[in-house]
């Protein structure tokens, strides 16, 4: 009747990170540009953390939707990186569904712009062939809370799991033992509230 | 358990719009009126240019609640209209059901006036009679945000898929190969900033 | 997978009014006073002109919760009145729940103060047994949004509808050929905007 | 099809709070501060006075997260406390796992700082082993709307019912009678609005 | 260097309201239409209570902009009523110009539809020409927030005081013995949250 | 051409608390219940922490006004208390004005319920006479946001300071050596965010 | 004391529009982008209806600021256009001040992106220069609200008036009877809920 | 009777960054955390490449206050650093007076943590004392916009001139041509939409 609880788990997980292009970025209108940025960096820095395999996809780069985001190719210089000619769902995309599958991961954390295309169609097939899909909301962004909803609704409806790369994070890392520095310094990059207690608490212990 | 994955086919899909009318739009407050009626032209021109059957209907038009408005007549002179002489819920009127079923078609968009009314209503119909509905929520209006979010959550726990125009048109296209200018023009007309995106770019490549 | 269509029909439904006392409006915050007022007799003059039968109840009326706001009094002066001794889910009074039986009905139309304990409670019991459940959220009020929010989410994940005054009412009338100037008083006397369209057309159609 | 009805039941029901801690509260902006700060203290006078068996659990207490907040110790001297070595989810710790399973309910009421981690992760656990989850929505904090609509989303598809201190409350007591004084109290203590009700009614019968 | 305090009083005051009319009703966004048909409502009625000497003016009342809102009408039958042949600013008709000549007030109440247009520019020429001017600010509406925030700036700059009629009610009253019952049905005629109170209230001594 | 920087100062200040009643606080509805009951009696710590000559007054407090608040009745146990028989205007009451008098003071902090009427009037009044008036907006509260911005403007032009609590403390104590655990205690007391960095600096410190 | 009434004059004004352009116009997220859109070709067809002398400027418009709008160019394709080789001020251009002053006009009608910028420097410096400065803010659109509340209260304590497109076109058109169709016209094109009241009526009368 | 209009210029300015502090941010809740950090870096970018002669200066930072941001320390490690023993007004510190007298200018741009006290405290004091001032409103921030807007308030009428971070550099810069790099790298750090821009302007003319 309800949805099982199905966990993200390091071992299993893939991350797609789609038309996060320069161009698109003007579309979005959801989320505050600075707070948005920061998100799909968290996001990026996240996979890059945990060692997720990294699927990077754009749609008629060349035209006005503009490059990826320089920031993510920066990033994952080796990644699979699709420019996709023209199929609007990264699904639809011989080359992307090839990339997936060599993964060999059956969970797929996706976010992208925007969220009610770009990020919903891939969300749904997947969803269709078995996979397991987490969709990062706070990296996702589109032209407003109307569509945003709307899109979510569709997307929770077939079965994703709706959250958020900080919540991703934690999910992933299980225990603060496995490595607290890395994972405090992930957050204290992308959290200006978790730095300010780390620079709080680091100044006392230090006297 | 979860709603499967139903995407929108050009060659299954036929358009309603449903009391898009000159007095009833003063009711509408939850989406900014110029917002408003851009969607609704929008998803106009989204019919047009996927040459889907469209039906028009009203709902007592001679009185206050005021003639179809003009753009959507000049759009569609040839789709049936139907002014029906009282039924609420469209899918109550027979001409309406008939007009429906003579388009041969399974997926149902819908949009209109008021969303948990004269949107609502033809949606749980059609949906009981096993059509694939999908609500265009953002060429739908009415009173207030509390009335849409019930209005939603009705539709959407019956089965109807929660889209935008936008959304649609991506589902519909499926490929910007089929026609990158068709498709191209329409997201100018109705988007500012995707137009200004193309309106930077030609100006660059044209040097 | 999906709730059913679920159709309010007026020979099928009777109004359960919980808790609008003069005290415990004051707690009510997630609607404006004006609207919320409004909404509230909408909702009351709709049950009587569908002539639904109508159960009034309160809670602690003699205490601080003060008495039922006596707009609501004079317009059902013969309803039956339940001033619960003590039972904060009206549903387990058993006066009250004779009055629910002695109605015939199996449709419930169900508002009240707070939204989440005098709606939600009653609402989750006669879901539980059988009867299908209309919320009329807006004439429904409670301490904030959030509060809103979850108490919707435990409503309509528990098969109720979520609805409006306006929608039910549009849902039991059906036809306006049925009383095309009862429905429009009914509406005139509760949408400003709607009696503006009125008054507007009613000058010009008489000169 | 939909969720059966849930009640919350007195002798069924123990709550857990989860790392509400001075420093990670820095970190909650979804709720106003002294709306939150209140929400919890009425959460843990609600455990205390409906004498539920109640386990406090931090995460890193000696680092940037801060201890727990003084006031919650000094309501609950006796309940076990668990400060988790490093388990971000609290139901990985085993020690917390058998503080649960030592109370013998089958009733879990959890709230906790922040929202789409530390209550949602133990939510979702509880949930698959079985037990009935009342999630306290409004005492659970954390960065965004955004994130907390994610959150819930989750967590209400797993099957958790969402609810507020105040329907909690409502639902555990079932009657006035059982305690007029001591229900008003807590009322009173945490809801300037009722208070004021008190107040009002209380100054006018004294003389 | 600072506004003088300038206090309404009852016997120097008159009432200006200028083109509430169906049709233009319907562009009003920045108040809802509930909150605002009541408040102009309370404005016409406090009008009355106090004795001033009020003004009606519409502007094209046969085309579009509609006839005056009826209620106004029936609440003041003998008021001069000037249906501007063309003129936007009122101040610019001099029937109307006339017509507040001749209630030898010097302090001039304003309300109207559009804020910035039909109240701002009567507003500017009545202080141009050394009247008191004293704009009620939630009976006068426009477009959007934008649209007021600017009006209320030009307003407040040139001289006028920005009140509501509920304070304009207060401070034309001046001292409560002055009437108690009349000034209380005022405020419970339009003010929910009060008539509440004065609801309990009567309720308990009359026990 | 500009207002001239007035500071408070200890030795020159006064507070008025005005018609801070159980009932009117009903009407507040532009600031939350929790966060306005925390401002006001965060300004009557303030008051008794500076040992600021402090006047309390209500309006028509045998009505459905309601008494004043208890909280303030407790902790002023001693101070002026004007009952007013019918001004609305606190400046109007002969009693209230000798109060004010008698404390000798040209610096008066203002505070009430509701702000456009019970605050404003004396506020102008005051500036009328020749007094430094601050307004404390934060422990001040009206219907709508609407009100409250019409009513700073009033307030502001006239030559009023628009201050918060939070502000006033710090500009009357200056230095933090003056009493550093006086003022911490303060701000610990109502800045639940203050508190959580006190909590966790000392948890630190005292290792 | 307070700012004279300078009332706009068809005759004495000019108007300047800034830096609209496609790469700037990406920043503005203070308006939503179709009502920005439909607000700044208000503001032309404005200038276009009322012949008023019309100055275009941008700013870098052959990097990524983007060029001019196209629309404004098909608009006034006889107007000046002044591209700035690098002032950011409009008015530290000799070129454009040349422009100004060639008007005639004294008072001058400006809009931009983004306002605290490339509108405000150059109203400042026409303040600064004696002009009677007419801010249009609909037409005028920044980074966010904070943004644009600072940019306001430096412009009208600078004496500029702060006004939208709408009532500009009221002020300079004085009287209806100056040309009914014209004006209504412009009207329709832009307001949506006035195009509305426009088909409404002209159906009704047309029967 | 206005303002008149004092401009920045870089030979004459000053910054002062006061109480950024990592304990008092958790205090700021009327900008978003991610959208003040990068306001605050951004203004001290703009300090640096306009080489301006800038102030730090801290309150009790061994307390909970905790130390300064470390980044501003980072950035401006020669900079006068004065860390008050306790005077809460900056001005009242002889050290700090000294150092403000010690850069020789007469404009200085301020901002800091909390808005109404730490940085509205020396606006109004350096006012008073003849220096022309601007405030940074959007790297100032404080406990919720009512607070905020109090405090614009009582700084703009005292003299003070409302600006931003983008509006201060570009009135600093004046032309473009001064350095396109060095401002357009200051932007694109600090904006993430005209990045974009840059980024797909870039992309094209490399090609």
């Amino acid at each position: 009747m309800t949805k099982p609880y199905v966990r993200l788990n390091k071992d299993d997980a893939a991350v797609l990170l789609v038309d996060h292009q320069t161009g698109l970025l003007s579309l979005v209108r959801d989320i505050q540009p600075d707070t948005f940025k920061n998100n799909v960096l968290a996001l990026a820095d996240l996979a890059q953390y945990f060692n997720l395999p990294t699927i990077l996809t754009t749609s008629f780069e060349n035209g006005p939707n503009g490059p990826l985001v320089p920031e993510l190719k920066e990033i994952f210089p080796e990644a699979p990186f699709i420019a996709r000619p023209g199929q609007i769902n990264a699904w639809d995309n011989e080359e992307f569904l090839e990339a997936v599958k060599a993964t060999g991961k059956k969970q797929l954390i996706i976010a992208g712009v925007v969220t009610e295309v770009c990020v919903a169609f891939p969300v749904l097939s997947a969803l269709a062939e078995g996979y397991e899909v987490f969709v990062i909301t706070d990296a996702s962004g589109t032209f407003n809370p109307i569509t945003r909803d709307a899109a979510w609704d569709r997307m929770s409806s077939a079965g994703a799991q709706l959250m958020t790369w900080f919540g991703a994070a934690c999910e992933l890392h299980r225990d603060w033992r496995n490595d607290v520095e890395g994972l405090g310094a992930l957050f204290s990059s992308h959290i200006p509230d978790y730095r300010n207690l780390i620079n709080s608490y680091s100044t006392l212990v230090s006297k």
